[in-house]
């Protein structure tokens, strides 16, 4: 039997359009015959490099007026219920991904994940604090504070960090991300579609 | 009879995205049955003011890097010729827009700006000189040299700061932009289609 061509999912908990990416994935995905590997990490790092000290929405005004409208508009129109501004924006997202890159390998990783982003963006909750994140881990069914407290691990530290690095020497510099097995890059929602169609092995007539 | 709805497409000719919606907009619009009124501008203050003394696809190499793939992917996946890289990039777009601002109420200002727009992203030629605009004038039975001079007058050049600050008040912040006569701003050759349904009077499920 083939393998089913996977793509990687590379998403931050901070990041607007990665929530809509992460409540459209999976439809998506198993429409296109196509496996999607989440693969959680942190955009701040990638940020800072370029001299960015806050999201790029916050930096640039004009633009992030828009975003916030785009946001709205496009939630709606995938039919996801209706966009809560976290305050502050952007969310601090440090415990939670080190939640959810402890949790890579663990068939919790995809609910949590979009519990978070719910959490953050349709509930207008916040998700900073550690405890906000035990509360969406228990809210599962888990043990909320022993998974933070093994999230916490230099260990677990180390992942994180090295997953970032990844990130940066693959080439990502923005979130949400897809990678094909081939490493052809696609940034943002917006080219969800087409990252599951190219990992599906389809290509633009006559794209060399 | 009903007025038909209008969009307005701010566009620079310096940019990628810009060059794939002014190649797709025409037939779009017809099947949305939306007019749209194409306002060239330039981009370049607007960057200045927050800071960019280029193109952000310089400033930020890896973005750059993307951007590239991303415009040939898209062009191809739109049946659009195969993408020349313009050398320098960006392109200085100012004798053209110049042209393009003369060109407003003028059934040509749409043929000078799909060609000025090929030449730099399909033909590999440069648009910066006043001799290639006055060559891609020329080449739609204009009178080349007569038109570059008109759009150098200074009530021309006033016309094109005008535009620019048009830009900035009403939100504009990057091209190619659309405008609704409601005041909806879409960013992005990826709002086309939207802006378009907008303007038509579509709106997403719920939306307030």
């Amino acid at each position: 039997m083939a393998r089913q061509p996977t793509l990687e999912f590379w998403y931050e908990f901070a990041s607007t359009y990665s929530h809509l990416a992460a409540h459209r994935i999976e439809e998506a995905a198993e429409k296109a015959g196509v496996s999607v590997r989440w693969r959680p990490f942190l955009v701040g790092p990638l940020f800072a490099s370029q001299g960015w000290t806050t999201s790029p929405f916050n930096l640039f005004p004009a633009k992030g007026r828009n975003m916030w409208r785009d946001f709205e508009r496009m939630a709606a129109s995938y039919g996801l219920p209706p966009i809560t501004k976290p305050d502050p924006f952007p969310q601090n997202s440090l415990n939670a991904v080190r939640v959810a890159i402890f949790g890579q390998d663990q068939d919790w990783l995809v609910p949590f994940s979009k519990a978070v982003f719910s959490a953050s963006f349709s509930k207008g909750q916040s998700i900073a604090e550690p405890a906000a994140v035990v509360a969406i881990l228990d809210s599962l069914g888990l043990d909320g504070t022993q998974v933070l407290r093994a999230a916490a691990s230099d260990a677990n530290k180390t992942k994180l960090r090295v997953s970032v690095e990844e990130a940066r020497s693959r080439g990502i510099f923005g979130a949400p991300t897809f990678l094909t097995d081939d490493g052809e890059l696609f940034w943002g929602n917006d080219r969800m579609e087409q990252a599951l169609a190219w990992a599906s092995g389809e290509r633009p007539p006559g794209l060399r």
